[in-house]
């Protein structure tokens, strides 16, 4: 199952949806689960109060949802179920009609989990990316575990929201990153168990400031080089785990402007999904809607300035692929070039 | 107005009230908002949905109360208005039969921002902790800019929680801090509006783990040593901006069992609260309910274990004190030895 946050052409949103593919359907639709949750109580349950044991199970906030636990995502596949069968049954037109589901095409997509707890984010996890990084004099070695940093909330923006180059850099590089989102409160998870509290994946573009990084250096943070507003693009969905079979064989790859930069597979993770969750629970309390971002592949562009033409600049798109989870696609506009409605007061 | 999240005695909560001392009471009480925003609207509108309005206008989060903005603030202030009023016709006895208000004493309090969108927190902006820290090779020059980095919305607790030891440190360390609570999304504010944006006041403990910190510094990143989980005692209470007249003359102290171990004054901070503001929001958005905590004074324990006697151990009690704010009270204890309600599945 994949989960989206959306808005749809109504302008109501935004409120969660599920990603639906059907021989019964000309296109991809997205699937309003709170909706169509109400028309399976009404159809299968005939439950006199679906509309309101609807609102409630099915929050429009997707860590709100994830957060009420089994019984909400259950509710969020029956929904899903009861669609496809409808779908099944010549109910595509009057689907539409209720606005059950609409076409994936004409909505917004919004970042999955707008606001998470907390973002952790693993620094140096492929080989590849560290070598770079020891060539540019940054990373140095094979870290003893996984290393990370935070990014913040407040950062995050979805598939179709722009990556703004704040003013104060002139570096802006990108990170493709497989990510995890937790599904459940927990802490002393063993790495086998992984799947009991990781409920999907999504993707996350670790946006960074490579000057801002030097900059930051002497003072031994890791903070605002990867922490200005807009640079944690995440999306397009949360796909769930069942549908994951092995994250640590996926193909992974970046392209700007249509040109690949990076690509690897995730067989190249130093530390594994489970080793992650082994090590960070062992340290502190995971949350329902918690993102831990497991690292980037090599490709960057901005490491010791080697590739500064690759760097981010206005009018570029950028296309963050993994197999199995969507493409997350983002264009990027300078600070001063940004419409008025990004603009906050 | 001084805002607090509890739970009555009757086991019914989060909820949001506010601290009431008055002549017409034997003792300083909680008045319940959204109780008392419902009597005012009854008693003075005569509002025939009074409980529907205050339930919407009065969310039981702190945070999400600050983000219903002024028509929120405004109600909240009218609601304890009213009740103080009411104090003054007799009602003392109706208020604590209809739970309106009930006596501190008796509530247990909440971390009044249990999930802050994020925690930006000052490294070094006191001379007398930066030359403690100089002393023991740690902080080496004054900053140029208010340095920061992220504490995990995650750690925070309570001032009825205790402070749990991680087995993962031998050195569990105490940092007071003045701290600002954001009360509207903004970028770009010049230091002399900051009380545009900064609704109110309160007091973090930014606890730290010494001996964490220093293993992380060859990875060059500050994340565990600020961050497992119970580290960011927030409380007890929000104090509205309103009722500081200025953030840079208050009296600032934490004892632990009793004895004094940090002592100063705001005055001594090197950036003002309006310096931070107009700093940090000239790179990233800050939205309602963030928090950005000001930095600690002299007198920490662990640097460079000059003082491992002070280091926190098990059973102590700390408190952490700031003029016009309150106490901020915490006892520590073992990992092993919490009680089994701590442990998390």
């Amino acid at each position: 199952m994949k989960f989206v946050s959306y808005t749809g052409s109504d302008g109501i949103g935004p409120r969660v949806g599920a990603l639906l593919k059907s021989i019964d359907m000309p296109q991809e639709c997205i699937v309003d689960l709170e909706r169509a949750y109400a028309l399976y109580l009404e159809d299968v349950v005939a439950d006199p109060f679906a509309l309101q044991i609807a609102a409630i199970r099915i929050p429009q906030d997707l860590k709100a949802l994830i957060a009420g636990g089994p019984l909400s995502i259950t509710a969020a596949r029956e929904a899903l179920a009861h669609v496809s069968q409808a779908l099944g049954d010549a109910g595509y037109g009057r689907l539409l009609a209720a606005r059950v589901l609409q076409p994936s095409s004409v909505a917004k997509l919004h970042a999955p989990i707008a606001r998470p707890g907390k973002i952790i984010a693993i620094g140096a996890n492929y080989s590849g990316h560290i070598a770079e990084g020891r060539d540019a004099g940054v990373l140095r070695e094979l870290p003893a575990y996984p290393v990370a940093f935070l990014k913040m909330p407040s950062a995050v923006i979805g598939p179709d929201d722009m990556i703004v180059r704040s003013r104060h850099t002139e570096e802006l590089d990108y990170e493709i990153e497989l990510s995890m989102v937790i599904g459940k409160r927990c802490r002393d998870v063993p790495a086998a168990n992984w799947r009991d509290v990781v409920m999907g994946f999504t993707i996350v573009n670790d946006v960074s400031m490579r000057d801002l990084i030097v900059q930051e250096k002497p003072t031994g943070v890791v903070f605002q080089g990867k922490n200005l507003d807009t640079t944690c693009p995440m999306g397009p969905c949360v796909v769930t785990e069942d549908e994951i079979a092995d994250p640590g064989s996926l193909e992974i790859a970046l392209r700007v402007n249509g040109q690949t930069r990076q690509h690897d597979n995730t067989e190249n993770m130093i530390f594994t999904c489970g080793q992650i969750i082994e090590y960070w629970s062992s340290r502190l309390t995971l949350e329902p809607g918690d993102i831990l971002t497991t690292g980037t592949t090599s490709g960057v562009a901005g490491f010791s300035k080697r590739f500064p033409e690759r760097l981010l600049k206005h009018g570029d798109v950028v296309e963050a692929e993994i197999e199995s989870i969507g493409i997350l696609r983002n264009s990027v506009i300078d600070d001063e070039s940004r419409p008025a409605h990004l603009h906050i007061a």
